[in-house]
């Protein structure tokens, strides 16, 4: 499912993230560290999309067109759930 | 599609965004504003994972069980990119 | 403090708003509706950050330079509140 | 002008996301990959704004209470830039 593209997207973000803590440490000013962070944020959720895009092509596809409607039922249950939590962070 | 409750909700939200207008209209205090404008977006998000539940539950399952791939693909692409856009607001 | 422009830009988004309410009792395609309150959001995020920045060069000024502990430890904690709120909507 | 609980949080962040990398590695299920991505950037926006309010009650009454225009305004300036980019990310 998960593809090669996403992994080395995840340690290029973490990377960012320890340069943010060398930031942190060598007492950079905050608002560029919170900058810094929310760079980080932007990049986790671009992660975040193509995780899901992958997830709706594969599994979401593969349940709906199977037979069980309770493995239907909670794929789609979860896509709500992913996407109302995307609205509080 | 649009059940009743999603027409209720949202002729709620226009109500208390009006309140919003009222209070900048009376000279409110900033902060105040701030925070309504704030629970009104928080409304509004639960608005849209609602119509996306309901819009999964029909359409969604329509176009995935149906024989046509470009439908299906065009389908599951709007729920990256509602998904991908709830990050950003 | 308010200005005349955070008024008609409130006035705006509620007409936009209203706009949706209309497509939802025309029963609009769900992801349109979606995708439009998405821009309401978005303009509601704008408005806020205007009224913030009113906010910091008229009260937040006065209460910084003034000699009241209290309401200057008040006023600078109301802006986290919001900026953390603002990370939740 | 940093604390060490921002650090140590940051650290505590670093060793979160390596987790989730190693889900990714592992082939976890698609759906629990992003409900920890989304916990991660929760986590990211709480240290945000604890350095915001280190920041306000730090450098931000000094610029204020200071005599530098320039400086006051720059410094307010950056309030509301990162405000605005918090309802983005």
């Amino acid at each position: 499912m998960m593809d090669e593209n996403t992994l080395k997207r995840l340690k290029t973000i973490e990377g960012h993230l320890r340069g943010v803590i060398r930031m942190v440490e060598e007492d950079a000013y905050c608002i560029d560290v919170i900058r810094q962070i929310q760079a980080v944020e932007a990049a986790l959720n671009k992660v975040s999309s193509r995780i899901l895009e992958d997830h709706l092509n594969s599994c979401v596809i593969t349940a709906i067109q199977g037979s069980d409607k309770k493995e239907r039922e909670r794929v789609l249950k979860e896509i709500t759930e992913v996407f109302e939590m995307s609205t509080k962070v």
